[in-house]
């Protein structure tokens, strides 16, 4: 049998786990594919860096153009990583009639749906499952798991430094500083975690999410973002008091032709099923019409999940070849669902407020939430005796974003109120 | 566009949340596969029955047959259930160059083998994911999502009837036979029950997944079984005591080329994922050598759900057929490996043991386990105020499976045992 021919960006942890496994279970995929699977060109950084793999030094080049335009290759594995240059090696790609598989969340989310148009056009396919929650296969489920129902809500732990981060601040009573430090020491973050801590990745991950979820285009710009830097030790045992644990969850909710998106630090129910989902890993909650609550688990990076993914695409790619039918299953969002105003976003809020310890204070507050037409679930009053400041602590029955916004204005002019100490969403 | 035209046997529950979706999502699902869905024919037991969708009465049928010979129908969908009759209804729609999707656990499990043979020679599809787990989308995902891992183990929560009924016994301390009345008269449990709660339901959702995971022919005769209907109040909480849930577990595991595979009560650490999995949610815990833990959570029964599934198979065959690649995809277990023997099936022990109150007994019962070769974890023994005898609490090592039958033989012959009380499987 003819072997197919692969072209690999990218030779880092996730590119060495794609070789380990076409390389181990080799005569696995050959009998799924009908044909063995060679890596024939690789592109990396550095061709003379020692690895922990055996790799012929001639399919080496530091040229990723090589491996594009060399015309025995049929598949382009992309795991390098990047967003600009990347989208241009995969669009000559595609021109070049090649299919790709890709692990790149950030390509993407800004860039995906030039590129699923320019497959389109040339007849190939674009595979992405590895791009969100790396070793759980979420996009096939998504786009043919439950393409018979009308996914209504998806919840996403799809970090897992900020899960780690959170989990170890939650069963620890550590702070947030100490932990950062450690989950850096230990490699679960980056030197600079910008982009884990503040939300980014989460939001491209859940604008993929939200884009197969809802069968619309949901654009990263749509992701109303915050991150869990600025949570406190303090915030986690309310949150725990109350019986909630807190996650930075990513949340996709759709109704008729209205869709919101956002990531957040939220309190969720303690008996919610993704509450317990801890440390490293990764899950997506997707809530159908049809189907109801499900939840899908498993590793969301490290070399060898994500590698799973990237080549359980790559023997898909692989069958639509030998069927000669690439290209032709892709979906492209075929609704047209607008992102909902905030007058229309409604969900429930923790508040933690530091004001002064007087009479009447409780009344003025509850007074502005009346106002602003959010009710309550409860408000409780309580001395610290570390603070001077009395605390109250409002959870609120389902609000509006734009009423929860008016309530804080209002705050910032009440001057019993010294400061809005905190202020999560609440689910469940 | 032509529309695609469906054949329905069998309009009870599942059937109904069919023609529910496919006639409430007709738009959705005609987007994805590019021509509209006719569900043409319907073989029901009694065409005048009141039911709670409308239905053009000239379509319904109380002969299966006429379905199958509709020379205008393409797909058949099978949710009639049974297994005798509908194998040969299956093999002729097949012979006939039909389609088929299934929700059909004892067919797949009993003629599987038969059936997708049939449809390799017709070139036909046969999908069944709707047959294990009723919405979650665990078949897609053992074919496609990890075709590119080895899968170790397989863990499932796939009975949603025994899982209600340990949850009720586990939260409330009821006993096994209130439960499962309060089950019989929410509709949880059927009037005879046996097939749920001696494990036989689960056994063959297990043989599937086995098949599918393990890539290997597995039968219904290689899983061993048994059922919850001897679990008392008792061992629940001495589960919980030992930081355990109990779960009717199957269990399958492969290393090279053998495999276990086992449907029982088990005690399962009460951390681990599929421990929280309760009432008649289903979950399936898949651990690979490259993706590691994966568990895969929703609903395992019910009309919507299990629709949900069904109409998710009729998307993907009918993308099939407007590509001309119907029964190309199809995998037939490549690999050849045989049922582990008890000498080679290892995992802990829990033995619950009445004997006489007087000095002595312990050391004779820790003289047979190492005899028989078994290292211990944990014994206790204590006083039962409610027993005349004393009980002793055992946790094992891991130990064969033909060891601890050893053990157990030598037990039946030690005067100083009354009666070994309880044993269950213990996991995690």
């Amino acid at each position: 049998m003819k072997p197919v021919k692969v072209g690999l960006l990218g030779l880092g942890t996730v590119g060495t786990g794609v070789v380990r496994i076409v390389q181990g279970n080799q005569e696995d995929l050959s009998s799924q594919v009908g044909s063995p699977i060679h890596i024939e060109r690789i592109a990396v950084k550095n061709c003379d860096k020692p690895r922990s793999i055996e790799i012929d030094p001639a399919k080496l080049t530091t040229d990723p153009w090589e491996v594009i335009r060399d015309p025995e290759i049929d598949v382009i594995v992309e795991v390098m990583g990047g967003v600009d240059a990347t989208r241009q090696y995969i669009l000559e790609a595609l021109e070049r009639g090649k299919h790709i598989v890709t692990a790149n969340k950030d390509l993407m989310a800004l860039y995906g749906n030039e590129i699923l148009e320019k497959a389109q056009e040339k007849q190939c396919d674009v595979f992405y499952e590895a791009s969100v929650a790396g070793g759980i296969p979420i996009i096939r489920t998504l786009i043919e798991g439950f393409s018979s129902d009308r996914i209504v809500k998806i919840m996403g732990i799809v970090n897992g430094t900020t899960n780690y981060i959170l989990t170890k601040m939650s069963q620890e009573g550590a702070s947030y500083d100490d932990v950062l430090k450690e989950a850096q020491e230990l490699g679960y973050a980056e030197a600079d975690p910008t982009s884990d801590v503040e939300g980014l990745d989460a939001a491209r991950k859940m604008s993929i999410l939200g884009t197969l979820g809802f069968r619309t285009n949901v654009e990263l710009r749509d992701v109303s973002v915050s991150g869990i830097s600025s949570i406190s030790k303090e915030d986690i045992l309310f949150a725990k008091r109350l019986g909630y644990e807190m996650k930075l969850l990513g949340i996709a909710e759709s109704q008729n032709d209205e869709f919101s998106i956002s990531v957040q630090p939220t309190m969720i129910k303690a008996s919610h099923p993704i509450a317990s989902v801890n440390g490293v890993f990764n899950a997506v909650y997707v809530y159908g019409e049809a189907v109801g609550e499900t939840m899908f688990y498993g590793a969301g990076a490290g070399e060898m999940p994500t590698a799973t993914s990237v080549v359980a695409d790559l023997v898909a790619v692989i069958k639509n070849l030998k069927l000669g039918v690439n290209g032709l299953k892709q979906i492209v969002p075929y609704k047209n669902k607008k992102l909902k105003s905030d007058d229309d976003i409604y969900f429930k809020n923790f508040l933690l407020l530091h004001v002064d310890d007087k009479a009447g204070v409780l009344a003025k507050i509850t007074q502005v939430f009346a106002e602003c037409d959010v009710s309550l679930d409860s408000v409780v009053q309580q001395a610290n005796p570390n603070n001077p400041a009395a605390e109250i602590i409002i959870v609120t029955h389902d609000a509006s974003k734009s009423s929860m916004n008016k309530v804080l204005r209002r705050f910032e002019e009440l001057d019993v109120i010294r400061r809005v100490k905190s202020h999560y969403r609440v689910e469940g």
